[in-house]
C-alpha cells in the first residue's frame, strides 16, 4: 500500500531533477467562478506535465541499463528526458493518434520513438513485446508503485504551498497522479477526481467496484485515454474515498480557453479537465471551501489560442 | 521621493484588484544556465503585464470620472480594465505599430481606443490633446508618482517570495517597473536594469546624467518603446544605483524562444529581456549569488513558438 513515506523518500531522490512548481490563488471571478481558486501550475514542470516526478523516481529506484515505455505523449516524454539526464537508453512506443506536438518534442529528447495503433493500449502491447526482445525495464505510465509515489510529490507540494486547502480537483487518465495525491492527503482533504465523459476510467470502476474497460476518446484522450484505471491508483481512490465527476469536451475546451484568455497560459486539454468541473458545477464548493485545481499538462498547440484582430 | 511606506499603501489598496503572482526557482541548468534562477511570473497577472497594479493605484487614489491614457499597449490594457473594474470611463491612445494582440485584447475590454502615429511618443501627444478636451484624468505609463508605486508591489512580493535574493534582474521601457522595484530595496539587493541596445532609455540617461531622448527600434519596441525615461525611475535608479545592460534582439528571442521550450511560457519579447542578460553574459552573476528575473509581459502571439513536426 503506497504510503506518506514513500511519497516523501520520492520528493527526496528526485529533488534537482524535478521542479517545485508554484501555485498561485487567485481572486473571486477569475474564470468566471464566483470564489477564489487556487492553481498548481504543475504544467510548468520539466517537459510540460508531472510524469517527470514519477518517471524519474522509478528509474532512480530501479537503476535499469535501458528502459521502455507505452504513453499517449506525456509519460513518454518525461521518460526520454529523465532517460537522457540520467544516461540510460530510451525507447517509447505511442498510438499514431498522439499530438504531433509530443511526438516532435520527444525526438528532440533523443529517444527511439515508434508510433503503432490507435490507442494507448496498442501502444503498450507493442512496447511489451519489444521489451520480451530487449530485456529493458518497463516504466509504466501509471501502474507501478514507484510511479505513483513520483506523481503523490504534487500533493506533497500542494500541501506545504496551500495551507488549509479543503478539496483539490485532479484530472484523471489511469490514475498515477490522483492516486499519488490521495495518497499524500490520506483523506485529511477531499479529493475530487474529474474525468471526460468519454474517457471515464476510474467513474466507471468506481461503479463497477473494480477497475472495468472503458471507451476512450475525445479532446483529451492523448493525456487521459488510459482504457482502464490502473489497480493501484483504483485502490488508493477507494480506501480513501476519492470522489469523481464527469465533464464534457465542450467544457474542457472552453476551461482551455479561459486559461489563456484570464492568465495568458497554454493548457493542454488534459490540463484544464479539473477546472471544467469547478466552471460547469460538476463539482461545487460550499461557501468557504477552499478549492485548487492541479494544471497537470502543457504540451498543446497554442496556435489555436490567440484572439486575432 | 517615492518610498516603502507609499509602495505598502499601494498594496494594500490594490489587493484584491491583483494577483500575487508566483515565484518559481529553477535549477542550474535550465536555460543553459551554469547556476539557478529564480523568476517572478508578473506575465501570470491580469491583462498579462505587471501594468495593472499600477493603473489600480493612481486611479483609486485619484478616484476620477474618466481616464485617458497612452501607451505601447500593456499600459493600456491595464487602464481598461481597471476602468471597467472601477466602473470608469477610459480612453487608450496606441501608436499604429502597436502589436495587434494587444489591440485586439484592448477591445474586448471595452476602452475606446485611438491608434494615432508610429511611436509611444505620437500617442502621447494625442491623448493629451484629448484630455484637454474633455477633462478626463491622464493616467501615465510610468512617469507618475502613484504609478511607479503600484509598480514597486512587484519588488515587495518577490522580497517576501524570495527570502536571500541577492539581484533582481528586470527589464526597462519608461523605467516605472525598475524604479518601483529599486524603491522597495532601496540598496539593499543589486537591481540589474536590462534594455534593448536599440531602445536604451536609461542605460543613455545614466551615461549623460539626466534623461534624454533616445532612438527606439527592435523586436521589443511594443513593450519597452519609451523615447525618454521618466523622472521619477531614473531619480530612484541614481540614487540607489541601479546597474544598467544592454542585450540584442537576436538575443531576447532567443530568451523568448527559451521561455517556451523549457517552460511552456508565452512570454512576449519585453518580458523576456531580463533573461537574456543572464544567457548572454552581459550580466554574470559571482559564484553563489542568488538571482531572479522579473517575466512581465505574456501579450505575445504564440503561433511562431510551437515546434511543428
Amino acid at each position: 500500500m503506497l504510503t506518506k513515506s514513500q511519497i516523501e523518500d520520492a520528493a527526496n531522490r528526485i529533488a534537482g531533477h524535478v521542479r517545485t512548481t508554484p501555485t498561485v490563488e487567485l481572486p473571486s471571478g477569475t474564470f468566471g467562478l464566483p470564489y477564489p481558486v487556487a492553481a498548481k501550475l504543475e504544467l510548468l514542470q520539466v517537459t510540460g506535465s508531472f510524469k517527470p516526478r514519477g518517471a524519474f523516481y522509478r528509474m532512480i529506484s530501479s537503476a535499469p541499463r535501458s528502459v521502455i515505455a507505452a504513453s499517449g505523449g506525456n509519460h513518454g516524454l518525461a521518460v526520454a528526458y529523465a532517460a537522457r539526464e540520467l544516461g540510460i537508453d530510451a525507447e517509447v512506443f505511442l498510438p499514431v493518434t498522439s499530438s504531433p506536438i509530443k511526438v516532435a518534442r520527444l525526438n528532440e529528447y533523443g529517444a527511439r520513438v515508434t508510433l503503432v495503433g490507435e490507442r494507448y493500449d496498442d501502444a503498450l502491447t507493442a512496447c511489451r513485446r519489444r521489451a520480451a526482445e530487449t530485456g529493458a525495464t518497463e516504466i509504466h505510465a501509471y501502474d507501478q508503485a514507484e510511479v505513483v509515489a513520483g506523481q503523490g510529490t504534487v500533493g506533497r507540494e500542494l500541501d506545504q504551498q496551500l495551507a488549509g486547502v479543503d478539496t483539490v480537483l485532479v484530472a484523471v487518465g489511469g490514475g498515477g497522479l490522483v492516486g499519488g495525491i490521495a495518497a499524500w492527503f490520506d483523506g485529511s482533504i477531499r479529493v475530487v477526481a474529474v474525468e471526460p465523459g468519454n474517457a471515464p476510467s476510474l467513474h466507471d470502476a468506481l461503479r463497477a467496484g473494480h477497475p472495468v474497460d472503458v471507451g476512450v476518446s475525445g479532446v483529451a484522450a492523448d493525456s487521459l485515454g488510459a482504457r482502464r484505471i490502473g489497480d493501484i491508483g483504483f485502490d488508493v481512490c477507494v480506501r480513501t474515498a476519492v470522489q469523481s465527476v464527469l465533464v464534457e469536451d465542450d467544457d474542457i475546451a472552453a476551461a482551455r480557453r479561459a486559461f489563456w484568455d484570464e492568465m495568458r497560459l497554454a493548457v493542454e486539454y488534459g490540463g484544464s479537465t479539473a477546472l471544467a468541473a469547478l466552471r460547469t458545477g460538476a463539482y461545487r464548493p460550499e461557501p468557504g471551501e477552499r478549492v485548487a485545481v492541479v494544471v497537470c499538462g502543457a504540451n498543446t498547440d497554442p496556435g489555436d489560442l490567440v484572439a486575432r484582430p
